[in-house]
């Protein structure tokens, strides 16, 4: 076999190790993938860390002892994480966007892979050290960011329903007040999550918070600890929401007039 | 500043191609990045090419010309996508994920990322070739991997859902039966999906094919090609579906007993 250079090796384990953040590969999965000495892959992994580093590609974590390896987080700093946001806002603000009702139409920028993963990893760094098991959502319009979300920070998603279904087994329901007033259902399968595992709700839209606060009760239900919830977006009204401690990336307020306009903006931490 | 050296390049380059796939980048995004010349850029993708290839990790294209760059697309090649989809047949096979009516429970393994991504990888690599501008899935279980197969083939995911939401403006409703020989209502805003449009469809589930025929439906009166129809899962029974042409990872059979047992297997495809 040809011997294989320290480019290609570097190339190739980034490539492994960011596919499955979160993920502790050992060494010698390394060794055996390259026929290499382990000091040769321990300087790959410094050279490599460094590289993250320089190119702002996320963060490459060793650890050492018998149960050691190297792990792949991503990160994005808040310098970026800002323009980026900002840019989003500049696309969603104005009057092209705005439905009756006084809704945004953003479903597109939810469900647009390269958008939504960027946003998965913001929010990841933003809850990188929460300990959250499992990332919950309720459906449907967040799945695709809380996935991306649950995918940077290597844990599963989970979730929640509107009714429990025949093909999800036994289920708890809960009951909860939704945006529009209305007493709604949430269910979550009673295989899905388990006693005592801490959780970090992702969800697409922030108003009042209805949906958010059932969430956290069908938490408490499993005795599940809320460790955060983020959302893309927060309306400005009502200040005043039905749950605390929420971090959104963006917030919405629509000026209504002759046509209404919405004003979308970065939320206040991501300049902090 | 201090030279930048080949590894880091090729290191960097490839992560920032594979966070979007599909995604043409210039040689001169890289050279500005690098402070490189372009004939140096042109070397490493060269040897990025040979490193992706000698290592599984999918495809670098090149295009020349004025509009020319770089490309990467993920590919699983045939025997690894077989041997994975292999791994998750003996996980979900057996008595114990069998639910009454004989439904499986496998949402756990629809919403663990690092399974989903591969999933999606392996649909991906399939219809490569069918030219679709989207992938189509109906709510809610099948989301995540029908968003893991757009992020694989670069393009945005497109979610039908049960009823059509005020915030998601002008709809086209239709109905169709679904499995349970209901008559139920499919709806997809008007603005997420253009006339003339290519449609790959991805869910998570196809028993006897009523949802799959209503997607097929929906897409008829937006005037949309369906390309490609793309299942997790298909169930053994019935055999004749309402649709055709479709390719699933997995089947599923469950056979009765006093404790009823499901066998799933990988889809002959997958096997030729």
């Amino acid at each position: 076999m040809e011997k294989i250079r320290r480019n290609e090796r570097m190339s190739t384990m980034l490539k492994i190790l960011s596919d499955a953040p979160g993920k502790l590969f050992t060494l010698n999965t390394f060794c055996a993938l390259f026929g290499a000495a382990k000091s040769t892959v321990s300087e790959d992994i410094d050279a490599l860390r460094q590289t993250a580093e320089a190119f702002h590609l996320g963060s490459i974590e060793t650890t050492t002892g018998a149960a050691g390896g190297v792990t792949y987080w991503p990160r994005v700093d808040r310098e970026a994480a800002r323009a980026y946001i900002q840019g989003l806002c500049r696309e969603l603000s104005g009057t092209e966007r705005v439905l009756p009702g006084d809704f945004l139409y953003y479903s597109d920028i939810l469900s647009t892979p390269e958008t939504v993963n960027q946003m998965g990893r913001i929010l990841a760094t933003e809850y990188a050290d929460c300990g959250a098991d499992f990332v919950l959502t309720m459906e449907t319009k967040g799945i695709p960011v809380a996935f991306a979300t649950a995918n940077a920070l290597g844990v599963p998603l989970v979730i929640a329903r509107h009714s429990s279904k025949v093909y999800e087994g036994s289920a708890v329901n809960i009951n909860y007040v939704s945006g529009s007033g209305n007493i709604e259902t949430m269910s979550l399968s009673r295989r899905a999550v388990k006693e005592n595992q801490r959780a970090l709700i992702v969800d697409d839209f922030l108003k009042g918070g209805g949906t958010a606060r059932g969430m956290v009760e069908l938490m408490r239900e499993f005795h599940v600890a809320v460790v955060g919830m983020a959302f893309v977006m927060a309306t400005v009204e009502p200040v005043k929401k039905r749950i605390t401690g929420e971090k959104s990336l963006m917030t919405l307020e629509v000026l209504s007039g002759e046509t209404a306009e919405a004003v979308v903006r970065p939320a206040s931490w991501l300049s902090a």
